[in-house]
């Protein structure tokens, strides 16, 4: 018997006919003998229903009752699953975040859980019952519904798998799990059987959004195995693990792209302590997430100063800029929106030498120029123009022969166990 | 400076634009200095959509989940409206009945209140913010969602009202009061400008809808003035008090006509103790209310017990009573649907004589005939067939002078006033 936590997006919720799929998932793996923690999401629609409701009533809604109004759309959900489950012969109980005790801080809207107090899930679970929580939401101190922002839900589920040590934490999305690339760019992307969670947040932060990068963050922090499957299509999906040591690591997991990216440069700023804060301070205190920054080495005691944030945020950011940059006597500030980042993810890369030659090597064959380049230790982005951004992932899926079975997930699989396998004790 | 709780059922809370109007009359009262406490309920058609998405997934959904899904409707609004009021710059803070503390016992869809924990209201209240309470819903012992049943907003705002020991308690309805008879039957009907609780009670049990019987029992335990009044149209609706020795009573104060009910009549039972509990024990078990009660003194040891229902339980009492007259030896088991109960409702009845008679005279003047009688302090009910109801009620209304000016609204009520007065001190 093990115990499961699951997740179900809100398009896997979106009306009575797929909340009944859901719960006869659910039921089957009760009636197999597990227990089951349930995390639902609103409805599709419902969380757009009620933001247009809000806007209706005030333009600029205080944060505080934005979470009081979300937080019904996951209330409704769960009520609709425990009674699914009902009709279904099965066992279950709705709680909402409040009810279960997800406690958050007080930041309405990008709450953190700070605490999960599970005795009544456990409760529920030794007496046979299925828990079905509502995702995305929690309470802080002084009692207030707090949400814990869009993709929340899986946080939540996480956690309650962390708080109540799961064997596993499945989160069904609309995809069968992760793929070596975007397969509606590389037709001969594959899934992966296991990715690390390393692996997972560089992926994730480089644009492969199937997961919300905290919920990952989370799960690797108190090691909760993690898998993604779909609600729609049976199949195990991808398990994201803790990277183990006996296990055999491809060289790299994937390809990821984020595109709508845009470039800053600040031209021959006086090369002195404090400058980068100086120019990306303000910055993100205006709310603008900065991405890649690359600082180059200048002559005559100047340097240019380059840094990326989303295509939509360009035009604000050269606002915040231009005065700092005439105060500070930097030559210009220069603008690229349309960019592509371009990333080469794999834990392997630890112990390989020669993949960002092997990756600049094939960009350039193609006559893809490189703009940026900024590298992790797990991780090698470029940034491009966009419009190579579909040419450069294929290029690159296909030197480093990830449509090959690499990782061994069939047959592969079966052999790279035996070979792994210690020897039998004499 | 006053503390006010007012209410506003879900056509007044209908759309983004009625929440607006609301918020307007709250924020109005608010800048006239009193501290407000504003219940509200679901939107109008917001718990009916809830209800059926409940039945697509489960035909006999459990009350548990009932309450968690429904009281989602009051949450949506509770958040809407405290964000109308910051748009108007009045500083205010929603709170679901869980969170305002409203605490019940744990019947689920008809769960009544035990206590109230208002300190987090009156901090609120004391720093000047408006407190905006989901009615319809509060918490059992176990932290469970439970709702009041329908109608329990009103509940809920004398409750608070009671617990706040508020200066009046508001109810916003669609419409402007209290009336000595239905306007839609006398055109010549006047609005009270006051009622007493024990009045407005035998009204409301007569067929008067216009406030849920709990919230006027829980108005008249714990002393809360009571205004009825409208959403759409301005003006002071009725007050409902307790009786008050100083103010000159009505002979009375309204009639009332309840539509709809049936009679049924076991006849020839034998007359001996434990009868009408044998025969009204089973029908009130299968949760069929029992109105009027009339049982005739008989001769040959027998006697006929007549009682009334609503007409749609006719028949289902009818099954429930069959087999228990043939145990009891009873001659037969008579229905008739097709009845009106009519009622004469005024505390000034207890000192005159003489009201029932007039009653009966006038009716008979009609050839209208009387087929049961039943009386309380302060109330004649009469059941005749439905179709003179209407006739009935235009009669009583005229043969009381209910159509002139007798209780002093206008005017008069300046002169009674100048009358009442006590003498000035010496």
């Amino acid at each position: 018997m093990s115990l499961i936590v699951e997740k179900y997006g809100g398009t896997s919720v979106a009306d009575a006919e797929r909340i009944d799929a859901v719960a006869r998932n659910v039921a089957a793996s009760a009636r197999a003998g597990h227990q089951m923690v349930v995390v639902v999401s609103a409805m599709r629609g419902e969380t757009d229903r009620l933001l247009a409701l809000a806007r209706e009533v005030n333009a600029a809604p205080s944060s505080r009752e934005l979470d009081v109004l979300l937080a019904t759309g996951e209330q409704v959900t769960i009520a609709l699953l425990s009674m699914a489950l009902h009709a279904l012969g099965v066992a279950a109980r709705s709680y909402t975040g409040a009810q279960i005790r997800i406690l958050t801080d007080p930041i309405h809207g990008q709450a953190r859980i700070t605490d999960i107090q599970s005795e009544r899930a456990r409760r529920d679970l030794e007496a046979g019952k299925v828990v079905v929580v509502a995702g995305f939401q929690g309470v802080d101190p002084d009692d207030n519904i707090t949400t814990l922002g869009r993709g929340g839900s899986d946080t939540t589920a996480v956690a309650l798998a962390a708080a109540l040590r799961a064997d596993e934490c499945r989160i069904y999305t609309d995809v069968d799990g992760i793929y070596t690339a975007d397969p509606r760019i590389v037709p001969e992307a594959r899934r992966l059987a296991r990715v690390t969670f390393e692996e997972m947040l560089e992926l994730s932060g480089a644009g492969a959004k199937v997961l919300q990068i905290r919920a990952v963050e989370f799960a690797g922090k108190y090691d909760v195995p993690l898998r993604v499957l779909s609600s729609f299509t049976p199949g195990p999906g991808t398990l994201i693990t803790r990277e183990d040591s006996a296990m055999e690591q491809p060289l790299i997991s994937g390809i990821a792209c984020n595109r709508g990216e845009a470039k800053l440069t600040i031209r021959d700023v006086p090369d002195k302590p404090g400058i980068a804060y100086a120019i990306l301070g303000p910055v993100s205190d205006a709310h603008i997430n900065v991405d890649m920054i690359v600082q180059n080495i200048g002559s005559d005691g100047l340097t240019d100063l380059t840094f990326t944030v989303d295509s939509e945020d360009l035009e604000r950011s050269r606002a915040i800029l231009e005065p700092i940059a005439a105060e500070l006597g930097a030559a210009e500030v220069a603008g690229d929106g349309d960019l592509a980042k371009i990333s080469v993810v794999g834990v392997g890369m630890r112990s390989h030498a020669g993949i960002a030659t092997t990756m600049f090597r094939a960009l350039s064959e193609k006559g893809i120029n490189i703009q940026m380049i900024s590298t992790s230790e797990i991780k090698i982005s470029v940034t491009i123009d966009m419009e190579y951004s579909e040419l450069a992932v294929r290029t690159l899926h296909k030197a480093f022969r990830l449509d090959e079975d690499l990782d061994g997930e069939l047959d592969g699989e079966l052999d790279r166990d035996s070979d792994a396998a210690p020897a039998p004790a004499p």
